[in-house]
């Protein structure tokens, strides 16, 4: 598994280099740990820092430096907040890294539409801080606080994407910078258009290999009248996945239904000081008026109770609720917590909601044979859910185990019409995942990559193979 | 308006005819009826017939004829219902028309993850048939019995996108035969997915130009427990717009909120024979629990007495719902009827929905100015909504006179961050519009086209200009 095709490596030039310090001053570094930063997330995957990093700050200047790059064919590779899981921001082939953290404005929020504009290097959480007082907030919710730009271009989405999408339904319009410098606004703030080609939708997901987003205007939502959130145990995992698929199949409109397994249950507990009981479990939120949020909660708590799901645990005041969602968020660390000094392989296939009980139990028994610790969390909603595979890493063989056991589980989400990524995207740990996927379609992506970054200087090495 | 480049004429040669002949027998016509009748639309953009059209019944047949289209470097050009508003079908280079009508099985209904595959063909009317006994129902509503290839291939969206979104959130992947006759699948059936280029928004709104849509997995929605309807007059069109407004702001989940302004409430009483006060009007729908829709509708009352809007007439029977919205959709016969022997022209701009009541209030001014007549109508909780001009077919200044109104209503939302086109699509109509629209954006939708139909075979003279 992801193998990537070895790109030659070769230094940005001096010129080019010059011409950079020329236009950014102080705001171009060639320091080995800046760059060293920069060429990598929070994967496992094998970092590979830039030749240099730009911090810019306007669309003008995203524009004259990949002008610049074209004009050396040197790469250019975004990096938002760092966050992303498959090695999206690794400079495999070299070249320019820009940091968008100081594309940090929020242009215009136009509460009377429901919408925000802002730079790309804006964060989600900084985005509802800024809204606190607007009774509006933005729903996208991928655990990490990262950027907004950084997000619509990996279509990440998280916990809340059951009621309200992904980056592909919440992104109206965006900015993009292309391979030549050139720059395009996608689309206008109208909440529909059948005007063209979708070329927002085209470069959500497209992690930088086709332009850089500089800009972008999201849909914001009035924060519900009343909020409830609820915890839940099941006698075993079947149970709590029938609950969710019922839900689902009932039309209730949940906005968060997470699975956590036992494991992933007693990892939280001890990292957030938490005394759940250790079992499979659901966390539930509920969006609406109070009669109705009380309604919600009283259709999936039958639901639940048919699944031997009877003991709800209720948050209901703001700070109930958000210790709740930290523990959740927190997941990650506190799977890797039970095994210190380990790092974490997390995968994230989704499937059609009618197989998700049958993934994840085939996929339980093929993990029973195998010595590497792993929790289970999943946007189960959706159909997503996440392994994480706690690996140690002075044992390499861990690593080659845990990639066989995801490659099984990948063929298996295939097997059922599903997808080999869910929200993490392709990075270039997917790369070859994503030919088993896409099959014949695979070669409209590449063609599209070809005519639109003729010279592949856009993250180069993602996605597709050129 | 509606300038196109002249396209040369080619007419498809012998041999071309022969090969489909062999491939189809007697499902390919060259009869003059059949092909006039293929070569227009609902519009009143001037027909151009097809040599010939090829009734396909499987995908394979598709990718057959486009094959050997391909090999003569003849046009394609797929045929649906034939109810777009924009000249999408005209032959404007001659060539072959694919009369998707007979590719209408529907392949698969999986209940339990709600959704429906479908050959192109099928019509949204059909499917729902198709699902009455299953509790499910497949939502947008163009109002035509469209197929879904069509509604898909345009972008379609209709009363209730308010919402459900449009055919944009509503396909999850499709089978496409592309330019050169190669199929692909663009999607798995996953809820979502971070997998690469996003393949299946990039054809739908495409209009035949990149790939024909042979087959379509489509999402489906539980028939909501309660339903209720209610139609209410307003004092006059600026409140019924604000009622419209406020309503969304506060997050009412309403399925459908329209405006008709007087003249079009006349048309309908006329048509329908019905009996409504003759005032702008807004026809409202409600889905959900019984409790939940009381709820919404109590909700919506109150903010539409607040502008005037207090003699809500209900109904509750699906009997009375189902008469109250086919008056919805005759509205634009309606509108026609009150001319006899006039010809359509429909308009379709879509603004943020903070601007609408000035758009439409500045429209109703310039039409004040006029002696065209019109009605209109508007999915206005998206932001959208249409003008019908009757026009005497006879005269050809009255046409002439209908475009200068459109031109200056479109560059009036366009200066509103609005769109040419909410759901009509551009076809060979709007093409200049779409350039004032995306400006520089326009290059990269021209650079995927020659991407992907290098020459230029796939619906030639729509959308862009190669």
């Amino acid at each position: 598994m992801a193998a990537f095709a070895a790109l030659s490596r070769s230094s940005a030039d001096a010129s080019l280099l010059a011409s950079l310090r020329e236009l950014l001053g102080g705001r171009l570094s060639t320091a080995a740990a800046i760059r060293e930063q920069h060429g990598k997330d929070e994967s496992y995957h094998a970092p590979h820092s830039p030749d240099a990093v730009a911090f810019a700050q306007t669309t003008a200047e995203v524009s004259a430096i990949i002008k610049l790059c074209a004009k050396h064919k040197t790469p250019v590779i975004a990096f938002g907040a760092g966050t992303s899981l498959e090695g999206h921001v690794a400079a495999l082939a070299g070249g320019i890294c820009i940091d968008m953290s100081q594309m940090n404005g929020i242009l215009r929020v136009n509460a009377e539409d429901l919408d925000a504009t802002v730079q790309a290097g804006v964060t989600r959480k900084q985005l509802n801080e800024h809204l606190r007082d607007t009774g509006l907030f933005f729903p996208i919710d991928p655990g990490a606080d990262a950027s907004l730009g950084g997000m619509a271009a990996t279509r990440a989405s998280g916990t809340n994407a059951v009621r309200y999408g992904t980056m592909r339904e919440n992104v109206l319009a965006m900015t993009v910078v292309l391979a030549d410098g050139r720059v395009i606004r996608t689309a206008r703030r109208a909440r529909k258009s059948a005007a063209g080609y979708d070329l927002t939708r085209l470069f959500i997901g497209s992690e930088g290999t086709l332009g850089i987003i500089t800009e972008l205007t999201v849909r914001l939502y009035g924060i519900p009248e009343a909020i409830s959130a609820a915890v839940c145990p099941f006698p075993n995992i079947e149970d709590a996945v029938d609950t969710v698929i019922l839900t689902i199949q009932s039309g209730v409109p949940v906005a968060r239904i997470e699975l956590l397994d036992e494991i992933q249950m007693a990892a939280i507990n001890k990292y957030s000081k938490l005394d759940h009981k250790e079992a499979p479990t659901l966390f539930f939120e509920f969006h609406g008026t109070p009669a109705g949020v009380a309604e919600q909660a009283e259709m999936v708590k039958a639901i639940a109770s048919e699944h031997g799901g009877d003991d709800f645990r209720w948050a209901t005041t703001p700070e109930e609720r958000s210790k709740l969602w930290q523990a959740r968020h927190d997941a990650y660390y506190a799977a890797l917590a039970l095994r210190p000094g380990s790092k974490g392989l997390a995968t994230d296939v989704c499937v059609p909601i009618s197989r998700l009980a049958e993934c994840i139990s085939k996929t339980k028994r093929d993990l029973a044979q195998s010595p590497i610790p792993y929790a289970l969390v999943g946007h189960v909603g959706d159909g997503n859910f996440h392994l994480v595979f706690m690996l140690d890493p002075n044992r390499p063989e861990e690593l080659a185990e845990a990639g066989r056991l995801n490659e099984r589980m990948i063929n298996r989400a295939l097997a059922m019409d599903g997808t080999c990524t869910g929200e993490h995207g392709v990075g270039y740990g997917k790369m070859d995942f994503l030919i088993a996927e896409h099959g014949e379609a695979i070669s409209v992506m590449r063609t599209i990559k070809r005519a639109l970054d003729p010279n592949g200087i856009l993250n180069p090495g993602k996605i597709v193979r050129i």
